[in-house]
């Protein structure tokens, strides 16, 4: 039986949980491939010793004895960041090693580098697990859907940001509240900023773009916005017109542009995505012969990227075994036909809108905001005006049908600078 | 650019969707393979000419001009059904060529037979197409999912049927108004057994079980139950409870045995499969690593069908220009590594149960009832007793707490037997 010999490079969560599938599932895994895979060096400066069930593996502080080891023919790097990570995985091309990493940060910010460096190496590089943990996404994208033009992704892909606001939604509970007891029950980091400001889900947007497209395309492209400004009246609005609120990355190929955004959504209550609860992810590709096609599953989590690292590492095992490294390119499309190409400007896309306006209760207020919306082509589907509870001023909310965004920013800035409007209008965009 | 050669069997509506997708896909794969996949020869007795498009493509009435063509690389056999389709994948095979095709009926139930063959031979034989048309769910369970013990499947892979309980549900139709509706807009076929009484979901779920845990089985071995017996009152308590009633395929792994059964299910509503409507294909799998994964789509069509079908020719198309014809096995397992399995009881299997029995009204009924419930272990969770609405027997829906079959048919038997009880009850199992 032929080995092949894997050097893991990070032993925290997701390294440890890789170890622990490849144990787990060697058995399994020689009854599919007829290999032995050998976690055969892990290098980790955090640990004195690794567990015992690993005695066969050896521990290092010095990532470079897993560069400098001629039987070593897979380098995973599961310490995430930008660096070392990013001279790691370069180091790791250099000395002819296949990679496998889940490093959406980098990928993201880095990835034409790293792809160029391993395509003239001929290495190849694996990130199933950057994108939605377990779910089989990237293989789906590469491989199932590959006699497919990719015409839209609709995706939710961070769990932090999808438990947070499903959380409010189940509980009507504000978001600094839910966000609090998140990180207490350590399913939100002391610093939340990338999973709730959309970050996140913008570098896993890029990559899934990347590989939907055959396009150059890095974070800066994306328009970005997260959840920290949801309030749960958006929320009961948002199921009073039949939506829940989800942190979608979204991207529609029109051919000469293509969309690369995030931002709250307003879901239809029926649709999949609005159905996608807790911390699970959900990714919606629609291509031109498949239709739609969607993937659910744990997005994040020790066994489940563990389970996605172990499948790269099983992939290129089966290549590197049977000397057809490259069978499959890394990014989908070949090195050279990966193209430049123009990200649709924000204010060009055109959606329905819904707008939670908060204006004083006097008389001709809901007409002088329609005369606005009106003037710039808005047209209004429905309008809920609540009653005053007490002094002050009272949301009028508002969902439109299909409008611009350019249109939008121009009426919600005159809507705001009307006198009887006492706070900044809030602005969610609705999937059809 | 290597050149693939395709021939293809049956022009019908997969086998045109099948060369749809490869011509309007032509430059999109030749951007991610480097190889022109064309198609060179279609036989087909049933039309007197190829539609312009495929101008340089030859149509033959004899399939036995795509076996001689020794440049023929794959053969793509989509007339459906078991005779001459056998024949004619196993003359293919025994000419050297690879197999592709989207015939369930004929892999669940002569599948062992051309594995041997293709295997003796070393061709590879594709089969996405088989379930859940454009969803690629295949090669998830084979690839996506490699380092995962499967623990069991569940799957909505049957869209005429999962349509017609879509339709009950949303109009409170019942089952053969449904029928005859979906029959005159070509939703459902003029004999619909196979769809709804579960037998295609069978034929799926057993191709899914031999890749997801490399067993032999087959048809014979499950348990298949239709949907014709569902009625709109059922499907109202179902939603009084907080389920939707699915045609589910259903498979446990207990290890040393399997279940395997397809029956309508109550879904409880906030699962994703409860919200997977209209033709629409769902199936989730457990993985001891992953936890759930959940893939969507449409599971039939011409271009999703076609869609997968193309996705087979491309992966077999690198493997035969890169030599590693095999890299993956057909079957999932190596073909050494299949074995026997024990299959569950069905009276073995345990679960929540729905009972809707027809009673007389009056005094001690229901006492009765539960007392022979009670006789038999089975624990009752909840009681909806209706008041008469004229003259005759009334429905006393009872939903009970998890109970093994064996006790429910026993105890179903006394109760029927009961002289206040007019009808035979219906019994739903219920997804926990």
């Amino acid at each position: 039986m032929k080995k092949i010999h894997v050097g893991l490079i990070g032993f925290g969560t997701v390294g440890s949980g890789t170890a622990e599938v490849l144990l787990a599932q060697a058995a399994n895994l020689r009854r599919k491939t007829n290999l032995e895979i050998i976690l055969k060096t892990v290098a980790d400066i955090g640990i004195p010793v690794l567990p015992e069930q690993f005695s066969s593996t050896t521990l290092t502080r010095s990532a470079d004895d897993i560069f400098n080891d001629p039987e070593i023919d897979i380098v995973v790097e599961l310490i995430g960041g930008i660096e070392p990570a990013k001279s790691f995985i370069l180091k790791a091309i250099a000395a002819g090693k296949h990679v496998v990493s889940a490093n959406k940060a980098l990928f993201s910010t880095h990835g034409r580098e790293i792809f160029e460096a391993a395509s003239q190496k001929g290495v190849e590089v694996g990130f199933e697990a950057s994108v939605g943990g377990g779910i089989p996404v990237i293989k789906a994208l590469k491989e199932g859907l590959a006699a497919n033009t990719i015409l839209s992704i609709m995706g939710i892909v961070n769990g932090t940001a999808n438990f947070i606001l499903s959380q409010m939604t189940d509980h009507g509970l504000a978001f600094e509240s839910v966000l609090k007891d998140a990180q207490a029950k350590g399913y939100a980091e002391a610093d939340p900023t990338y999973d709730v400001e959309g970050i996140d889900t913008a570098h896993k947007l890029v990559i899934l773009m990347i590989m939907a497209y055959g396009i150059n395309i890095s974070l800066s492209d994306v328009s970005i916005e997260g959840i920290s400004r949801i309030e749960p009246i958006d929320i009961e609005f948002a199921r009073q017109f039949g939506y829940r609120i989800k942190l979608l990355a979204v991207s529609r190929n029109h051919g000469d542009h293509i969309e690369a955004r995030v931002h709250p959504t307003m879901v239809p209550e029926d649709h999949l995505l609005a159905n996608i609860n807790g911390a699970m992810n959900g990714i919606n590709f629609q291509g031109d012969m498949v239709g739609n096609v969607l993937l659910y599953g744990q997005g994040a989590g020790k066994m489940p990227t563990g389970s996605a690292v172990a499948a790269d590492i099983v992939d290129i095992a089966r290549n590197v075994a049977r000397n057809c490294v490259g069978r499959v390119p890394s990014l989908s499309y070949l090195p050279s036909e990966i193209k430049d190409c123009v990200i649709t400007p924000m204010e060009m896309i055109r959606c329905p809108y819904y707008f939670r306006i908060s204006a004083m209760d006097k008389p001709g207020v809901l007409a002088a905001i329609s005369g606005i919306l009106g003037a710039h082509g808005i047209s209004i589907e429905s309008v809920i005006q609540k009653r005053r509870q007490s002094v002050g001023s009272v949301p009028i909310v508002i969902r439109t049908h299909e409008a611009q965004e350019q249109a939008v920013l121009e009426a919600i800035a005159r809507i705001d600078a009307l006198e009887v409007v006492s706070e900044k209008t809030v602005t969610i965009r609705i999937l059809e």
